[in-house]
């Protein structure tokens, strides 16, 4: 008999102790949870990798171990777009990634992580928390046999790196430029080309002019790639990722047979991720910005109104495809517009409304 | 024998198993911790009030109550501002109060909460999370004998309610105005009168022009104020409290006792509960910022950039006094000066940008 059949055989499905067979046994080997959970990104990449790492030692922390965790970054157990089947048959408990990955299988994943124009930080919190997001996150889950929780967010991100000024929409007429999902869809509709590249593989095409421009994070990520040797302008503010929220994506049945203690710590740990990777993310950018700017003279730019106003009106058109996919679609897209309709209007009187004029004051 | 007495004599200090005479005696009753908690605020207050009451349960449930918490509201058990001396005399084992009211004992308090033309939510976590805050935050509180973690967030404030249009700063001149702490050190700056009064006396003086003007804290609290009734303008973006953080106050000694798990758990009910609170707030505020526009016609003004300059110009007075107060004083000050500027300025190409850009272009 293998091991996976004596586990099920035990009727222990995922929850089980067999990882006492690989480690030394303490007395509390009978009552220990395995939680295998396979990531989208490299280990030790800064930010999103390091964030799951993170999250991934306090669950052992949080629950002294009751809950024993094994993390597998991207490519180590399975490639990163392999994470969603992996956690959805069983085979591993829960992945860490950024559910608009899993579009191709319903386009309402992308809501749960940034749609083009759509919420900041602050404003997918308060929808998924208290204006009805988590409800719909919890039901187009549950289609999959999943259960998420927010996990980390990268914040606003940059609007990209071009060798040319951007004065106009036309200006994107032809235009090689590497943005993946949702956000390259919107600048093909301004006659761009948009490519998908790996990260890896971004910095030599940039330099080799087979691509004309590139967007990735924002000032702290985007240093270590070295665009600035490849670009002048760094334009913001990007349209394209406003706030994307990763997900703590579970198997719904593992999750199911948890303790209430065990499902609270869980939530609990994501939950103080979410934040914690936010105000990393937000403090580092602050840093790499500064350098960005007086070390390596890069020219921040910002996208005018006149090309801002073809990002909305393209981001409409992409929008109401997505929307007229199924009844669920449309019912995720109702709430976080009537979310974001609220909440949005409260964010630019008071976080955008305060910051603009206090750094006008400060000269900040 | 007194109890209080006995439990020192059994070397238990606030670690005891004293609340089993009192309740029935479960098998673990000799691990349960007793931490008894006074806040600063009324019992079931909206937002302030019941997130507070929520972690408190939060505590509980992730410790399967290993951690037995006792919660005493304002009054309940001592006035809100003795929560103070309650928890670094050892009395209670914790506090839940906003650190400001403290600038009495020491000035640096203030930056722990909020200070006039200082940061908001996102760069005030950044900045204890990652910025160097926590360990000036430990270092104040450590010579009190306390141990503080952020606990929640009220957000960005609100300019206030004002019965005649603020066109400049001259207009402050003479004005009665409910604004406490560092932001009517500000105002009196300005040559305006602040006056100090407790919520519930707010509504009858303004009703009554005792007072001319008042601010409270954003649409939520306010609207249940009703000072809809009593001022036509309600002025945005206040200067005073961009992002009011609130505390989690423990006995340190009592603390440094925890074992590292109930540690990390304490700390990550905080964590989590912080961005909670900020998340229902942000929610809320969307809200009731559409109910007050729609149902109670509330005509929204924004403070001019004149008017806003003087703001500038009175709290760096202000803070210059406060930073001179000792070297303990300056140091918190530059570390949370030169967040700001790098954080802050980020924070203005980022959600500021974007916020401001995509409301305009969505016609939120």
């Amino acid at each position: 008999m293998k091991r996976r059949q004596f586990i099920q055989a035990a009727g222990l499905a995922g929850v089980s102790g067999a990882a006492a067979a690989a480690f030394p046994a303490p007395a509390i080997a009978q009552s220990r949870t395995e939680l295998v959970v396979v990531s989208t990104w490299p280990r030790d990449f800064p930010g999103l990798g390091t964030s799951a790492q993170r999250v991934c030692k306090r669950i052992e922390e949080l629950t002294e171990g009751r809950l024993h965790v094994t993390y597998y970054a991207a490519g180590e157990r399975v490639g990163a777009f392999a994470s969603f089947d992996e956690v959805a048959s069983g085979n591993a408990q829960a992945y860490i990634a950024a559910d608009y990955y899993w579009k191709g299988k319903h386009p309402g994943w992308a809501y749960f992580t940034a749609i083009p124009m759509g919420q900041t930080y602050t404003e997918i919190d308060a929808w998924i928390k208290y204006g009805g997001g988590q409800e719909l996150w919890d039901e187009i889950a549950d289609g999959f046999g999943l259960k998420c929780w927010a996990v980390g967010n990268t914040g606003v991100q940059m609007g990209g790196w071009f060798n040319k000024e951007i004065n106009s929409a036309s200006d994107f007429k032809g235009l090689k430029m590497r943005i993946p999902g949702l956000g390259g869809d919107v600048l093909a509709k301004l006659g761009a080309s948009p490519v998908s590249l790996p990260g890896g593989q971004i910095y030599e095409n940039l330099v080799s002019g087979a691509i004309d421009a590139t967007e990735w994070v924002g000032p702290w990520n985007d240093f270590f790639m070295k665009f600035y040797e490849a670009a002048k302008y760094y334009y913001y503010p990007g349209f394209h990722e406003p706030g994307s929220q990763l997900s703590f994506g579970m198997n719904k049945a593992w999750w199911s047979k948890l303790s209430k203690t065990d499902q609270a710590i869980l939530q609990a740990a994501c939950n103080e991720e979410n934040a914690r990777m936010m105000a990393e993310t937000n403090n580092n950018n602050g840093a790499y910005l500064t350098k960005l700017i007086k070390e390596h003279g890069v020219k921040l730019k910002k996208f005018n109104d006149e090309t801002y106003d073809a990002f909305g009106t393209a981001t409409k058109e992409v929008m109401a495809e997505v929307r007229q996919h199924s009844p669920l679609a449309a019912k995720i897209d109702d709430s976080f517009n009537n979310s974001l309709a609220a909440v949005g209007a409260w964010s630019g009187l008071s976080d955008a409304a305060y910051v603009v004029t206090r750094n006008r004051v400060l000269g900040i």
